[in-house]
């Protein structure tokens, strides 16, 4: 076969055939039935099956999410971009939004007023919603410490954290401190590996599911 | 150390201070002067050293892609998670514009009509462009497979095509097809591996050296 020589695949079908070849090269690999959707579609979204292994869940996160999401939770970023990857048509029949607060001007002045990061200020503005929301963090760790923080100080209780964000500086460490978490739901992309596309795809089979 | 500590970095030193690490863990590779800060911002993005290999130029890709920004040009991706993720404010400092076509009505209607692909019809959207446009395909196998064609068919002529789509089906294939193309500048990333934020990654390691 010639390398340019495609392979025969009706669109509606290229995710199918996807997740078909993503299944085969998984071989004999056990993944916990409730998260494979989770893991296969972040692996569908990045071509790096090291998904397979650093995707770690907090006990029923994906049920405990599935059970929100039926309730028409919010969903707040941390970038417009992972607000941008989110399939707005499944939020839409699902009666779920999504909102990114990042480039709010409040947010601008409140992270100008209190010295403090956009992303830091972003989750201070989540944690006066009236409702508890999922969190999917694909950029900032500093979103994901205050996040903490928060929780410690009991002003804030996600239904899900999703934990992704990617990147060399406090990015393993902020991860590890959700993960210290008792009692909050999360599915965390241990080390450095994540982004804004992971943390869409991660809501997005989420979506899926219900 | 325990895992969890933070280490001290200043919000705006976040990103210097990323960029010392990948240069540190690249240790003794060489990268090509002229292409180090699209590589190493791709790598800041991902945190997946293999793009140090997997990014292929064509002669003087970054060169010419620079003078195409110089002269304001206008830049089509083919998602909306991709035209989120590249700065605005660059763009707009550079008098560069950033277009996504994916979500038109006229390009759903032509797609139905010509039995085709939303992706393949904004490719041929763009052919009708009154300028030369940089390409930033980081989805979409379908949509670099039509922009060869239009190429081979005279009908278009990329000012850069930055070929960076993820995935199993037809992605290897479309960024050869690319790979063989004369005389039109590309940025590729060979293989699976890829996605919007890689494209928009690449975008802006290009805006932000003009």
């Amino acid at each position: 076969m010639k390398q340019y020589e495609l392979e025969r695949v009706l669109p509606e079908e290229i995710e199918k055939r996807s997740f078909e070849i993503i299944t085969q090269e998984l071989g004999e690999k056990k993944l916990e039935p409730e998260n494979e959707l989770v893991i296969k579609r972040v692996i569908h979204t990045s071509a790096d099956f090291e998904y397979a292994d650093n995707l770690i869940f907090s006990p029923h996160a994906v049920e405990i999410a599935l059970k929100a999401i039926k309730e028409g939770v919010q969903i707040i970023t941390d970038t417009n971009m992972g607000k941008a990857g989110i399939n707005k048509a499944a939020l839409k029949r699902l009666n779920c939004a999504v909102d990114c607060y990042m480039a709010d001007e409040d947010v601008a002045e409140y992270a100008k007023k209190n010295e403090t990061t956009r992303a830091c200020a972003s989750m201070d503005k989540a944690s006066n919603l009236p409702k508890d929301c999922i969190f999917a963090i694909g950029n900032a760790p500093t979103a994901l410490v205050r996040l903490y923080e928060l929780i410690k100080e009991g002003k804030i209780r996600p239904r899900l954290i999703i934990g992704v964000p990617v990147g060399f500086v406090n990015v393993v460490q902020s991860k590890e401190m959700i993960l210290s978490l008792e009692g909050i739901p999360y599915i965390v992309a241990r080390g450095r590996k994540g982004g804004s596309n992971v943390a869409a795809a991660i809501v997005n089979a989420l979506l899926y599911q219900v």
